[in-house]
């Protein structure tokens, strides 16, 4: 992982924390522009939230949704040179808001306790790289083990 | 159409005549509950909003995500025995959160000015109800004509 991708994770994986501390869903997310290439120079984190199913009642701002709220209206060029970093693999949801802003790279936390729209996303040419780093694994197996009913709500289970 | 269809299309298109007036893009969407049977005995509106990217600045308010959100948290069973009615061809994103839900019938009042991802959406099972609605396609096509630039946002482009 580069340095963006760490900056761009880790920020993603304190809101997905926070969350869990609030008794939520802790998948968190972060949309950083970046440019043609996706480094450091230059970068901007445009919006980082968490899932608010619990906190503020919605059955729509999951993760990346919540990221890009926080973002608020961005020009199209400005979605299509920037990365979405998510805890966990995107639902289909999330999967088609990140198609519709032609978001052109996602970074996936881990893909082990639940595995979303990735095929779709690389179908359309988004790059989909997943790290598989151990605490999103950690905190999401607890997170399912603690509250199985509360997490199938939140995929329409 | 039967009449829980007319009903329902209807709800969706006040709330985009609504959109309208107040200078936002004029899509409005409603979900209805009806249970195994799509007709109007034991029906309920549970939800109904239109789009709000300008009326509340945001990117991701399109209206069946904002009918998602009037309608709150529901069982998974509720999403499956309901159909989401909006007057135009729902987006990638809008798409993919009615596939998350499971809602089993999708009724568009027009996909002339813009065809969206129904083609998703039936390849998943979904019913997908086109009406050609001459109400909706006027709407759609004046805004499209007077705000070229603030309906291209809406779609990423
Ligand atoms: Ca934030
Ligand atoms: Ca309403
Ligand atoms: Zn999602
Ligand atoms: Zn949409």
């Amino acid at each position: 992982m580069n340095a963006l991708d760490k900056l761009g994770l880790a920020t993603a994986l304190a809101k997905a924390r926070k969350s869990y501390q609030e008794g939520g869903v802790p998948i968190g997310a972060a949309l950083v522009y970046h440019g043609t290439t996706p480094d450091t120079s230059n970068a901007v984190v445009l919006g980082c939230s968490h899932n608010q199913r619990f906190q503020k009642s919605s059955p729509t701002l999951h993760a990346e949704i919540a990221t890009l709220e926080d973002a608020g209206r961005l020009k199209a060029a400005v979605y299509r040179k920037s990365t979405m970093y998510t805890t966990l693999s995107p639902c289909i949801m999330c999967t088609g808001a990140i198609l519709l802003y032609k978001i052109p790279r996602v970074v996936i936390g881990e893909n082990e306790n639940w595995v979303g729209g990735e095929e779709l996303l690389k179908q359309n040419g988004v790059e989909v790289i997943v790290v598989d780093d151990a605490e999103c694994k950690d905190l999401m197996k607890r997170f399912i083990k603690e509250k199985p009913e509360e997490w199938n709500e939140d995929i329409g289970e």
